[in-house]
């Protein structure tokens, strides 16, 4: 592949770095920086050696070891996934709290947007009918009468986007009371709570279910106004006329809500990554943690999550907690999951795929020092368990799995109003409650997908943008659409992933 | 409640129990059997003691132990699920097998049915176009495809009854490479070749997953005429164009298929039950099992499933085992459930619901006495991991998780034609794949749902038909219903859950 000689053909993050990343695939011979001279075809977004590096010798890059070399690799040499081994993960006991606590932030360039005011918590960024479900039993019966609603009550209402069924696959045939029934549990119950949903309640239980009404709702919300059980109707015809009356009911109300004029501190924002590549950490992400300053510089909450995903630079994260109260819960949710994983006989390594491996990350320490770079520079006010719902404002880690579609749900849960996606090698993931903006790491991606990816971040690398730049455009879509000014892709081509939802106990 | 003195009111299973089922609400001081008079209101499918039980002692239904008397008992008290503590689970290692084999069944009324015959395996029930995915990043836009396919495409194959993606949460965000990560990988394998969809291979994969199209796909079925990358293609109407393209090949193939008669050897028949309560073994599953026998006299394949359900009663199935290598793995899949379980904090009493209990049921162990008998009497040819695809012909067990929805997943994995559901307290689960056929235990739960329940097994306990006739009316619906002469009612309702996979390795 033929590359101006004017454009840099690699990148090299920090001074200590021992490799650099190639733009594009370069060929072998190429002089790639002063005196060093590539020995074999190195893929872009894959790894250089920069110096002689020595069997056991540290690969550094983020100016962190990355891993060890497995034997001697020659300067100029490509270096693959194959060619080092991991670095032990950080001890979680060993941690120092609020030793980078950064206050200087980027200014947004607006401090307003369009939302849906409630009465309490953060404003929605859609107005939804979501019709919520105690049990997977119930599923097929919500669908066919949610086909009927869509078909013949949302067009009456025109100030209502969309009627959504909160299926999922929890609710009986689980352990119920296991120690971490917790989990889904309380991501349910606070999903149902969702600021999009406008306060309207609305919960469909079978009868005979382990997640039973009275543990899903809040007494006050458990009314014949809010609840239907299918097993106290008589029949199938009069189960679907009860969700249909039922859905009218919340609809017209829901038609009331109108947007209007908020200050940044309504509004929270869920950031997640997928389909990693080496550039995610170079263009897409460091992007999106400039906006991700700005929006935490403005009022605005921000969540990043995706345990595996931050493990092996968990020590950056906990000198970014403000305190160390946040830091020990940031300990604990790391040596749960360690647990977690441990307990299925595997370990942080296991997050790896191999769209990320052709994408140039050799492991899951590389992986990771690219991931945390979303979360801009802001101190950490909060950690949260997976599901659990935003107590502070300000930069927040939500310990949730790394699974795009698991994460999605435990963000869901939490109560984000949009999601700011990056992807390497691309993911068409969307969710129906709120808009998911991606923004892709590298130029060939935005070509290949010009009508799935909403920012394209590849600018960065090839000095067309810089950081700031991306990141205020990023800033930028991201107010657009949350005040309904314009639709991401995934909106405009309804392209909605199921949930997901993150059981770590048993199935019964 | 009123009720005739002429029809029974109690129902005693054996010889030496100590207990009976109330057949309706009993009051108190009603002369229940000779001598035996209820000191107060039995509720309808609760235990009334039949003698003084003292404390410590056993408490007896189906001629076994079902639990000891927490405090003593006096006679004609109503036993409910706080008097009882559980007895230990049979040990698995110390099974005998192959000690009640049982030749004489009952002869079924045919040997034949109409099907789609296969070139290989077991013969289909519905003619459909499955169309697989390897992760669950693809759902969404493959769901805009289905929509489409839907609209413009089916009508013009009139032969093909249904497009039906399969949409599931593993793929990537998993340990793939997790010891029990085998298990949703061989179901997902296993149900892309299932009987409905005559051999038509259509799998979607994203491109950068864990679970790849070479796991996923033997070699000869990996071609592009069966597989559709969606990071290939340049944006959102190029996939949703290949998608509509290689469907409609699909279609006009799947179109030719037509019923014919074939033997029962033909059919794999699964079984399960949810929602149970005491009258489930008394009425419904033993009506199932008698079906269940002359199915398997007459050359078909039976699958029973759900091992906390016949876990204390486990030995009667070591018994039926053919051979000890049969018995071998039912040891061997009861151990590794008891550890999944005891590695997520709980164990086999996690499996009863609320809806059990009000239904009579007092625990596990008097659930898994009346669960195991919808297996009728036939010999256990074979054992089955989840989402195995059966050797042998003849009665199998299939050791799924108990969970409907689960368990539902896993045995379509095993290639199921239709699935018999008998439920006591009534649940509306349907399976796309398949017809689900529902047998409720008692007369109410028909009054309540006729047009959800196909048969109500209600009349055995009433003393109306005998549990050979309400058999015989199973035996019946089953091949009126596999041929194609009659639609179930969650098939007339279109009422379907989600496909919900068995993943007992972690999340990533």
């Amino acid at each position: 592949m033929a590359h101006p000689v004017t454009m840099p053909l690699f990148i090299k993050m920090r001074e200590n770095d021992n490799v650099a990343v190639a733009i594009a695939d370069i060929k072998a011979g190429t002089e790639v920086m002063s005196g060093v001279y590539s020995v074999e075809v190195i893929p872009q977004a894959h790894k250089i050696a920069l110096c002689d590096i020595p069997a056991q010798g540290e690969v550094i890059r983020y100016g962190v070891v990355i891993g060890y070399a497995t034997d001697s690799i020659n300067k100029g040499r490509w270096i693959n996934e194959h060619m080092l081994t991991m670095p032990e993960a950080p001890d979680p006991n060993n941690m120092t709290f609020a030793t980078n606590i950064v206050s200087e932030l980027p200014s947004p360039p607006t401090f307003i947007w369009e939302g849906y005011k409630n009465s309490c918590g953060y404003a929605g960024t859609k107005n939804i009918l979501g019709i919520n479900t105690t049990v997977q039993c119930v599923t097929g019966v919500l669908n066919v009468a949610v086909a009927r609603m869509k078909a013949e009550l949302l067009s009456k209402y025109p100030n209502v986007d969309d009627i959504v069924p909160i299926n999922h696959a929890y609710g009986c045939g689980v352990a119920i009371d296991a120690p971490e029934a917790k989990v889904p549990i309380r991501s349910l119950k606070n999903l149902s709570k969702h600021p999009n949903f406008g306060g309207q309640m609305m919960l469909v239980g079978l009868g005979c279910e382990k997640f039973t009404i009275e543990m899903f709702l809040d007494a006050a919300d458990n009314t014949p106004e809010n609840v239907i059980i299918l097993q106290d109707y008589k029949g199938f015809d009069a189960m679907i006329e009860a969700l249909m009356k039922m859905a009218e009911r919340k609809l017209k109300i829901l038609n009331q809500r109108k947007r209007e004029t908020l200050p940044l501190s309504d509004l929270l924002v869920g950031l997640q990554c997928g389909g990693s590549d080496a550039f995610s950490g170079i263009t897409a992400n460091p992007a999106v943690g400039y906006a991700a300053d700005m929006l935490v510089k403005g009022g605005a909450t921000v969540l990043f999550s995706e345990v595996t995903e931050v493990r092996d630079g968990v020590y950056l994260l906990g000198e970014r907690c403000v305190n160390e109260d946040v830091g020990i819960k940031l300990a604990r949710e790391m040596k749960w999951y360690d647990n977690y994983l441990k307990l299925g006989g595997v370990d942080r390594s296991a997050n790896t795929t191999p769209g990320n491996k052709k994408g140039g990350l050799a492991n899951i320490a590389e992986k990771a020092m690219g991931s945390i770079v979303k979360s801009g520079s802001s101190p950490i006010v909060e950690v949260l368990s997976p599901g659990e719902v935003p107590a502070k404002k300000g930069l927040i880690y939500a310990a949730t799995p790394a699974s795009d579609f698991v994460c999605g749900f435990c963000q869901l849960a939490s109560g984000i109003g949009v999601q700011v996606f990056t992807t390497g090698v691309g993911t068409p993931y969307g969710l129906v409650t709120v808009p998911v903006i991606k923004v892709c790491s590298r130029s060939e991606m935005k070509n290949q997908w010009p009508d799935l990816i909403d920012v394209n971040a590849g600018t960065i690398a090839t000095g067309e943008a810089s950081i700031s730049e991306v990141g205020m455009q990023i800033f930028e879509e991201i107010i657009a659409i949350v005040s309904g000014k314009k639709q991401c892709y995934a909106d405009q081509h309804k392209i909605y992933n199921d949930l997901c939802i993150f059981n770590p106990a048993p199935i019964t």
